[in-house]
């Protein structure tokens, strides 16, 4: 049974890494000693080990241990012997490049779809989706694919920005960007924000957290959803 | 002698289309009687034709004629016997996969560094750098290659925005995702803010416009360079 959280961001303004997650955390990896973390998307080009070290150090008081994907010599076989997975936010190119490139993407679809707890966020949650195509990312490495785990039926807009009506600024807005991915592409899109997450347990999708989400489907116009809604969009086929 | 002109955005808050640059795109264009538009990138999804009759109501009264690239029936050809060529913004993944696609990357940057006159705005100046890796658009398609025409021996942040010091948001600012570039690349980068473009004659690669422009190289921090500084950054070798 799938059980996963796919957050809109590690942290809030203001706030400590992971805070405002740490009570669903503490749920999700119930029972859990060891975790393995997958630090590949590297935000601000942080080291792996540093990366690693900063997520050590949250969880080190919930009484579980942290390890480094990067650090293993065969980091399938990590995967497949995982207790519980963490994936952290950063570049979602890099992430996904190192991923494909490491035959990692599959082994780990298939490992989070047989019930191995799952914490995505940020980039971490957008690779949770169909495809990585609807990132804020910067494109610093081009990977093999834009494809993704596919945990959830739709792809996520984390870090979801609403216009900022008093905005003098010329370039577009996450909606029409939005708006531009569904000319070539039928997927859903959830705009996550920061404070939101998306709850997966085995074929259930709730949102979950403070916020409500905004929903894109093509050629419809978007509307909201409250929190603990029930996400059921119908995915239809991808014309491309 | 190359003859470009690379500009931030095609438009100013509350000002219409191109109406800041038109003295400028006057001079680019003197003595043209007709230029092909290139009009792939597709803002907001408009379709081509609308895109096209958009730029061709801004240079009816300079007297120039506006014919869409995507109207011919052999595109190179066309190029080839540009007066003049302009590239309007919208998405940069799909510009660059049609460019790709339809085998005319390499065929515009033949015909704009034989000295055909070259505007571009946005994602149309995006491709005048190295390549597209630091746009700020959603991979909303999946191109075959980052590489673009590489007129200017650095890479292009078009729309560049300056942190908000009073912002609570957690995504990436545009400056840290520049560093994470960097990380990977060698590649200088410059961030033209709205108002600004990029002026090349021949070698002479000069910034212009109403601010400064922001440069980014690696490994170093980033500094400002006023308007109408000549643009000279050592191009080193990438890495990967």
């Amino acid at each position: 049974m799938k059980n996963v959280i796919l957050a809109s961001t590690s942290s809030l303004f203001g706030e400590a890494y992971l805070e405002y997650l740490k009570s669903e955390v503490e749920i999700l990896f119930q029972g859990i000693s060891e975790l393995i973390f997958v630090p590949y998307a590297r935000p601000g080009g942080i080291s792996h080990d540093e990366y690693t070290h900063k997520v050590a150090v949250f969880f080190e008081p919930i009484g579980i241990k942290v390890k480094g994907l990067h650090r293993f010599e065969d980091p399938a076989h990590a995967l497949k012997n995982a207790e519980a997975i963490f994936t952290g936010g950063g570049n979602t190119f890099l992430l996904v490049k190192q991923l494909h490139e490491q035959r990692l993407m599959n082994v780990l679809k298939e490992v989070v779809e047989n019930g191995v707890p799952y914490l995505g966020t940020s980039a971490g949650s957008n690779i949770g989706g169909l495809n990585m195509q609807n990132t804020n990312d910067m494109p610093i490495v081009y990977p093999p694919t834009f494809n993704t785990l596919g945990l959830i039926p739709f792809n996520l807009n984390a870090h979801y920005l609403d216009p900022d009506p008093n905005s003098k600024h010329n370039g577009e807005t996450r909606e029409t960007r939005i708006k531009e991915f569904h000319v070539f592409n039928k997927v859903p899109v959830l705009g996550l924000r920061e404070g939101s997450w998306i709850r997966v347990k085995g074929d259930k999708i709730t949102t979950e957290g403070m916020l409500p989400s905004r929903i894109f489907l093509p050629e419809l116009p978007p509307y909201e959803i409250q929190p603990r809604t029930v996400c059921a969009f119908e995915t239809r086929q991808n014309p491309l």
